[in-house]
């Protein structure tokens, strides 16, 4: 890999636990001659350096002028059993931001001195891992995914593949499309004697082609589950829909964060639905008016509106709707939406607007479950979490399984056409390669680059 | 310590990282058999429960159900080699959040059943390390002064104390105290024969005096390190408060964290000046105004201004002072006050108004070093840093170093009134009492309660 970005050979040095003050921190290093290098900065030099792998020194961080920096315990793994397959240590420091600081300055150079490691570049230890062997590239995507995973769906998900599920499905329809090479080789030899034989074993290509297609139509269960779903309340004023956003918070203890737009025409936060991380939003009521702020505020819903991945249309139920209320479901029939009749608690009066519908009540939560249910029946993939078969997260691993796709298709074709059995084999060869560039048996330093230059520092 | 508000012989976990996404996040556990419990969750556990202390077991943590959690580093302390002086694990995880809430969760128990551990309370690991003797009082409280650091000086005198350097200072004025007792006794003994000696041994009295003294009143240093100062930019409109706001921010590059006042009467910011934490605020000008809204600005201003430690009150030096400057600072004679003349280099005005002053340019940084020493020499304790001397940070103390220091003035005064010897003798014994309970050898379960409340969790 002469052109990548990095180096993968000197030592580096990265903060892997969050910016913030806190009980522990750890400060990660790798490269040859790693653990001597830190020695230089420890108190206690010649125990780190024999440390064996896999252990922990207690000692004190040193900085050039012999000035504590922290007492830290260094845990030594020796290459290749560690994570990125050189020598590491890792640095278990109090999680104080100065002194944090001080340890990276001290490992890195002060005041311009050059010191024993530079700053890692995102992802770098993973990226190192994989040129040593230590993953392929689909584990090496999930590493990512699990880190940046925002429901425990989605982190199973992640998890599943980090284990090598991908890789795995990847390793064994790449061994049976090597089996298919072979017996197209072995027609190639015998084509000469003209025997009368099936020239291409098409029970066989199409049983992988069948996996492939199936492994990349979990693309899309994937992006759900690790990216989320848009989900918006609308409705006109009163409908109830601060109400059942505030439900949707209670009932999911996991959320991560909470937003306000940066004007006040909408609430949102992320919140668990059914393990689908969902980005909620609140809308401002659509009601038509003379104001131009207000008109600004009700572009703005549209907008979002159109962003909408699932819309929750709320209806009183002890009203029922209204001409407004009819006026959008006719304009907006398509496929997203749902209606909800919400304080059902105060009545159940039934519609039929040709539209899928519930009724809700915010106040017990009752039909809560049934909503849960309707809005996942309501997102493509949703619906296909639970096996034990590998689900994929990355667009360009769904773009190698698809040219790998095509490719078999072209086999089928070119044979159909009476095409020469060795360039039916190139195609064969084409879906190969492409496999292979899915676990990065076969790949490029811009590949690797692109792939890790989205990794979070410290990973 | 049986009243204490915590078992310290069950199991306890804790997260001991940032609540944040990350590469890695490290959950400890401490307790007796926390090994053998953390071995009921692990996929390798006869390699957990043989694993020596102080080495690394590469594993999957697993659920009740057999679910994979998570693929962990889970490093074995063994007792009394560890931080608590328990048995411990630590256990390096992906940095995900739904990850580490499933593990948390399974470690605590779920659906309803008993985990094999508890969630830690604040400090509870330190308090079972103070309790086993690991460290003492003065240590205990150093480490939460280290993570709470906002400083690179900050967390320099923070380390100094978790070294032992405050403990080691109280043991030995603790032992010449023990001398003087010894001295007492004898005296005592000797009382019936009527020899004529000096009763008390006031050259060691006054020696440990003095030394108590000296370190009670570093406190003021500490807390000036620790818990920083409130720097105000006052002056009029165009004075230049933001130009040295936005010098402040620029010239430290250990900006913590940027906040906004509620309403946007103010801007605040923590900056380091010169190792000293720095919550400085640029205040909105202090023009008299007929309007309500502006009047209400100019009354939070003037909280501000009464709440500040320095306020540094900016005049443009290409204009010079008007009425109203002269008016405030009239009114402002207060100690807290330094005039800057901005725009040094625009103009070089002298003025003389009675009160420290300097000048300063924004624009080129000329004198901003001077600045920092003119607003050091304007707070008590600032300057007292850089000797090897302990600075305590601690009111409980500086409190304790109080009252030994009463009870040694009490032995004095009773030696003048002529109170018998043994008497004096319990003067001396209350001033060992107080040291004693600095370090925790005289200790109560409500101070250490009140103590380890103040930790964060997982510490």
């Amino acid at each position: 890999m002469q052109d990548l970005k990095y180096d993968t050979d000197d030592r580096i040095v990265a903060l892997a636990t969050p910016w913030a003050p806190s009980a522990l921190a750890v400060i990660r290093v790798s490269g040859p001659g790693c653990i001597e290098a830190v020695a230089t900065c420890f108190s206690r030099p010649a125990k780190l350096t024999s440390a064996p792998g896999n252990s922990v020194v207690l000692g004190n961080l040193i900085d050039s002028r012999g000035q504590v920096l922290d007492e830290v315990l260094a845990t030594v793994f020796r290459a290749p059993r560690s994570y990125t397959g050189q020598d590491s240590v890792e640095l278990s420091c109090h999680g104080s931001l100065p002194g944090l600081a001080r340890i990276v300055a001290a490992l890195t150079g002060e005041g311009g001195a050059k010191g024993p490691f530079r700053p890692a570049g995102p992802g770098e230890f993973t990226l190192r891992a994989f040129l040593n062997g230590k993953l392929d590239l689909t584990r090496a995507e999930a590493v990512q995914e699990l880190v940046a995973a925002r429901t425990q769906t989605a982190q199973t998900l992640a998890l599943h593949r980090l284990s090598g599920s991908v890789e795995g499905r990847i390793r064994e329809l790449t061994r049976r499309l090597l089996d298919l090479t072979a017996l197209l080789n072995i027609q190639l030899d015998y084509a000469e004697d003209d025997v009368e034989t099936t020239p291409v074993p098409f029970a066989l290509l199409d049983a992988v082609k069948a996996e492939l297609v199936n492994l990349a139509a979990t693309f899309r269960t994937g992006q759900v589950y690790q990216e989320g779903i848009r989900l918006v309340l609308a409705g006109r004023t009163n409908a109830g829909k601060s109400s059942l956003f505030n439900l949707f918070l209670k009932e999911d203890r996991s959320i991560v964060s909470d937003e306000h737009g940066t004007t006040r025409d909408w609430l949102e936060s992320w919140v668990s639905l059914g393990g689908i991380p969902v980005r909620l939003f609140d809308t401002a009521g659509l009601r038509e008016s003379d104001s131009a702020v207000e008109r600004e505020g009700i572009r703005r819903t549209r907008e979002i509106l159109d962003a909408a991945d699932v819309i929750l249309y709320l209806i009183a139920g002890d009203v029922g709707p209204d001409a407004e209320d009819l006026a959008f479901l006719r304009e907006a029939q398509d496929g997203r939406l749902l209606v909800v009749f919400t304080k059902a608690d105060l009545a159940t009066l039934g519609s039929d607007l040709g539209l899928p519908s519930l009724a809700l009540s915010s106040k017990t939560g009752e039909g809560f479950d049934a909503l849960e249910d309707a809005v996942k029946a309501l997102v493509p993939g949703a619906n296909r979490v639970g096996s034990d078969e590998p689900v994929i997260d990355s667009l360009r691993q769904k773009n190698l399984l698809d040219r790998a796709i095509a490719a078999l298709d072209q086999v089928k074709t070119g044979t159909d056409l009476g095409v020469p059995l060795d360039l039916i084999a190139l195609d064969v060869k084409d879906a190969l390669d492409a496999l292979g560039e899915i676990t990065g048996e076969v790949t490029t330093a811009d590949v690797l680059d692109h792939m890790f230059s989205r990794f979070c520092v410290g990973k």
